[in-house]
């Protein structure tokens, strides 16, 4: 039984094991103050070309949203964010614990463009209201969808003319840096945005985010922040060792490529056999609308989502690849797919 | 340049990097819902006698306090604990960002009896002050003291008696167990508190906390509470896997009495040797008395925090012993001591 | 220049100054305890038929609903509201703000049924959502319409099967039960809730909402819940004499009367001059549908809001009459309707 | 039965319900865009000398205070107070229940001074811990004393130079400020704090707090944290209104001045006939200690709250006066006192 459920069923690549047993015994200050924590944070200013950006590691991303917008908001201050997008949806009301509402646009794609915000604005225009302050997206969207370059210098040079705060959900970005047609790299989301996170957990590591800020006035005090939330874990070593190895040698962006290629071969290769799709994705979550009963046959088999009815004999799954996803299990849910259908 | 400054300094026992390794590539549901985890949980089910007690594994020991406590109670009920304790120094204000007051007692051991309770009742008696309504204590206390089997029965009963909650921070619950004299076993935890952790960080662990909900009204929509704060790991196997690996074979219980006995023994040796202490500790945290030239000698080899000024020529220092510590360790801060007072 | 935007432009009904003014001398309790709120409570207790409802008085709706809400509900709890609903658009995120998610649905007449709950429910059913806890529905809705005892009863059986609280916000209470079709009484309000208020600010006080807690099991400590959110006004007598005023005699029954007929007779009037509505309002609020070149005249004369765009000639406004409302100035009014439309 | 308890225990000053009265029909704008709110702010802006001072109208202290410093504050950052300060006391958590840790200092006169703010600055360094950013004082205390002018200097300087806010609870204001010895006008007010409000309450309003923000930068959209948080009253008028009337003709300080005077000539007549004070106060609260069985007889025909057990037979007890307060029940109690002690 193959699962495509989701991009965190494995453990961690190899490699972030090795370095973790190979660091294993030498003793290391807290709290993110390690040698292995300030070793990635050099890199990681490397690789987005912001000598002074603000780097923290966070255990996941739920947690990394939550102290991100609850640092850079005023409790009246509101987020904007797509229906789809995982704190409207996902994340058990973690932002409005924090104190903040959402305003939620809809959007068939899961991406916001400024078309979809500028109503909101001019809806949210006194004090009886929350102001909207900060717009949340996520790269790649939870629809697998994937913002462009020229789509982020959109809305980033949008949000600057309205005082808005462009924040990035990384949890797969990978994916979309790995997505050559959306032509991104590191360094256009530290300039594209005021802050992002580059996702580890879901591209290879045990656990791991790491947060950048790039807007200078955003970064304050930020680990007051993190250890106030509860993120701020003892052995920080183990965040710092996993983004070292992942982000040397193009780890990351080579497990991200391999996700996608798998999904994009899976895709490809049903619209072969005939399958069309609820959303087009060019990353490592593809969404096949299939007819019920070859569901039914496929799931004795291999685990999935199924993600929305489409009509009474289809429905749209969800079949997200991985760094792990293996050729042989594509090839054996094809198989499993053109048996079905005959 | 060996430290004591803390028992956090390594990374995980190697059995525990092992298991990790073992299971790496097998596929495994997300969010603690995986076989580990729930292997996990049975079997501190077993170790605490209760086969219905509610377990939870969580990333670090404030985040276990802010959602375990944060849950628990109303929003005008608050929460007492020494004034030593963790959540009122060295949490950033954790608890009061989740809306709850602390009260704070004073206590020279940094243990919490009925009488020092007492007096706060008698102040918070209407409803222009908050409503104590959960105490908290540490065991081990931050100052390495530990509640013996009889003082945990009266706190019990008095809680009981007076509608308080009991709770216990667990961080290095493995040491308050591991000390003969307290004659505390986990089924004592389970029986005498309304919720508890097992600090797996601070004994062996990469990082994890388990939280062991006793109280039945307590425990309900637990998992919700940990989601909505950020606490859920995508691989909670992690945690499974590492609680698994330490609750077998009393693992946890032989880390815990290794820290224990490198601290008895540097207390002993330091006492022959003259020493004082600032408190009397019989876990892996002693505070002696020392002379400050022979401090800063000390500092020359080893690290250690300075905790507290004494006189004009003394101060207590903390030393803290791990489940890695290793006797040369000991036997060479002895050594470096002995020629220092000489 | 007469405005219709507001029922709360004049200060109070002159009976409820010249009751202030009566007591004024007289040394009472503070807090709430002074003997006008214990009598208005008791007042309250025989009207609702409840000799043990948990009554309590507080400013503005804002406040009621906020504190009502954050004591009702557990953390990850959360509220189902129509999105016209007030807590959802005029309220500056009160309830986010408090910690709680708000679900909204769409609704044309502003009132909820079971309809439009249960896919909120069959959507929100794991710990990575919220869960929905508390219905709000306010009566009259902020577009003027009224639950019927019958929707309010089917509402009620509904969230009692379902485990949802059922709470009302009735800052226009008054003119919902001075609606004769809806055939509501306070008493059926006090079976069918789990709480309600009665709103004063709106109709005839300067200030004041009267909380009304049917269900036992919410109204524990109230009070501090009311202290801690800066609610508990230190001369309570204020909102007692008001209050005991305001419910003698019939008053509040015969304010929201006189509000309604007004409102009642314009639309009538407006109607047979030909004018259509955007939204059909029993209640002190309307909304007719008006050529914009009109409205630009009536505005020389008359205050009021431009609710809504219709098309590009017409536009809704909001009339809202109050207890203060002269015949005249509904008169002139129509008369300005009719001179312009000619 | 006359009661010294407090000085909220009878309505408004008489001036206060006429003006209320004359206005009573005038039709204004809500939310406190009335022309009293306007003209009250014109009014307060003169008095404190800061044409662009931010005024704002709320209901009471522990509101003010919840609104001023949650918005002042971020989530990390915490308040210093007196043990003995309002906030700490007696405002049920309001502080906490926004996110903010409070640092309690002990001080014998609830005044607080650079030598008590030091250590705690001192202590509090790192990001484990909160960040201390605001010093609450109140002025007169909670225990009727005042900081002199020259006292505030240096407060407000040492302030600046820890980069400290420094916020005055102003809910007596008028008694500091009718307080020959101390020195201390509205402008100084202005001139050294951050901000601070000006009580209404306490000093002959029915209700309402003058919120006076100094510093530029805290003032920004103040207004959305007041509608957030239930303070913004829909018949603001009822707040300008009674500041309109309470800061013509000096109103405000002589109704102070009567207070603290009845409680001066009761001190030192309480003095003379051999009464020690448990505080020295010279403002409207007062502290003497009685022997117990005197002020069993004193109860009989007076109210007042007994404050602290000084000794097995004596107490202190607290004695309030406020504008309202006659002479003749002054000389009544003096009468009760020495007919008692003989």
């Amino acid at each position: 039984m193959y699962s495509f459920k989701n991009d965190y069923g494995e453990g961690a690549h190899p490699r972030i094991l090795e370095a973790l047993l190979k660091y294993n015994t030498t003793q290391e200050e807290g709290y993110g103050l390690d040698r292995h924590s300030q070793n990635a944070i050099s890199i990681i200013r490397d690789l987005v070309g912001g000598p002074e950006a603000d780097v923290h590691f966070l255990s996941g991303g739920t947690q990394t949203n939550l102290i991100a917008i609850s640092s850079f908001l005023r409790p009246h201050e509101a987020c904007i964010s797509a229906i789809s997008g995982h704190i409207a949806t996902h994340e058990a009301g973690a932002i409005e614990a924090t104190g903040h509402k959402l305003l939620c646009v809809n959007s068939d794609t899961g991406k916001i463009h400024p078309e979809l915000i500028e109503p909101v604005l001019a809806e949210h225009h006194f004090e009886h209201m929350v102001k909207p302050r900060l717009v949340y997206i996520s790269n790649p969207t939870e629809l697998g969808t994937v913002y462009s370059k020229s789509e982020l210098e959109t809305l980033h040079a949008y949000c600057r003319s309205r005082n808005l705060l462009l924040y990035v959900d990384g949890a797969r970005l990978g994916a979309a840096l790995a997505c050559r047609n959306a032509n991104l790299t590191l360094k256009d989301m530290y300039n594209l945005t005021d802050a992002f996170f580059i996702g580890g957990t879901k591209l290879g590591a045990l656990l791991g985010e790491a947060m950048v800020i790039a807007n200078k006035q955003l970064g304050d005090d930020f680990r007051y922040l993190i250890k106030q939330r509860g993120g701020l874990l003892a052995k920080g070593r183990i965040l710092g060792i996993q983004f070292e190895e992942l982000l040397k040698d193009n780890l990351y962006l080579q497990l991200a490529e391999h996700a996608n290629s798998m999904a994009n071969y899976l895709a490809e290769q049903l619209a072969k056999a005939g399958c069309t799709f609820w959303r087009d994705s060019p990353t490592n979550q593809i969404f096949p609308v299939i007819d019920n009963q070859v569901i039914e046959k496929l799931s004795q088999d291999f685990e999935f989502y199924i993600w929305s009815a489409i009509d009474e004999n289809h429905s749209a799954i969800r079949l997200v690849t991985s760094w792990a996803t293996p050729q042989e299990a594509v090839e054996g849910f094809l198989q499993g797919y053109r048996k079905a259908v005959v």
